[in-house]
């Protein structure tokens, strides 16, 4: 009885790993947040807003984010090339979403923070 | 003045680093969901509710929650012991927000997915 029960769960929460593991990672979230809106923005803007995220990571998560159809990006032919990124309307709509788990995150930091070293030192004085 | 826009924007999401390196992963989500509301659930109930996720990845994964304050882990001393998970309030009022990201998981997934396999189609086609 519990494994049919087990497999409903899994069934209904399946999406969620699809999601998480596709642009859960902090990297995505933070640079769907930073071109966010209506804003139009360049690669070598994108690399001085978010300064410790390398070429190489910014690269393939906006590759990711451009195969998933969260992003448009738009390429000018001109010399050196100019490169656009944009949000879709998909990627307008998790906006809301993430700016909820900001919001939480921002209420609750230092509550998890302060948990978290409590509990260590607890672990360590075991 | 470029540089001075870019360190508000970091400033202002940080936070988001904090909650998606820390349990923003698949894992501590499907945890959080399976566990859910007034739930107590056992060890072997979880790994039986999820069932591709290893003994010992669901150990860490508990493990990083309850030191984060989000779970309750409850000993019994009893032979063998019984060990049981709960939600604590800051784990509940995450919930809602796991939910939402679920719900555009579900209603987005199939346009994200027929999306992703097109850009791959057109890229290998290059």
């Amino acid at each position: 009885m519990i494994r049919k029960e087990s497999t409903n769960s899994i069934v209904e929460i399946c999406p969620i790993r699809n999601v998480v593991s596709r642009f859960g990672d902090k990297w995505s979230l933070l640079v769907l947040l930073t071109i966010d809106g209506e804003k139009i923005v360049r690669f070598n803007e994108l690399g001085r807003m978010i300064p410790d995220i390398s070429t190489r990571v910014l690269s393939r998560t906006l590759k990711s984010l451009e195969a998933d159809g969260l992003i448009d990006r738009r390429v000018y032919a001109e010399v050196p090339p100019k490169v656009e990124y944009s949000l879709t309307e998909t990627g307008k709509s998790l906006i809301p979403i993430i700016m909820e788990l900001t919001e939480w995150a921002q209420k609750n930091m230092n509550r998890v923070l302060t948990h978290r070293s409590e509990y260590e030192s607890a672990q360590a004085a075991l």
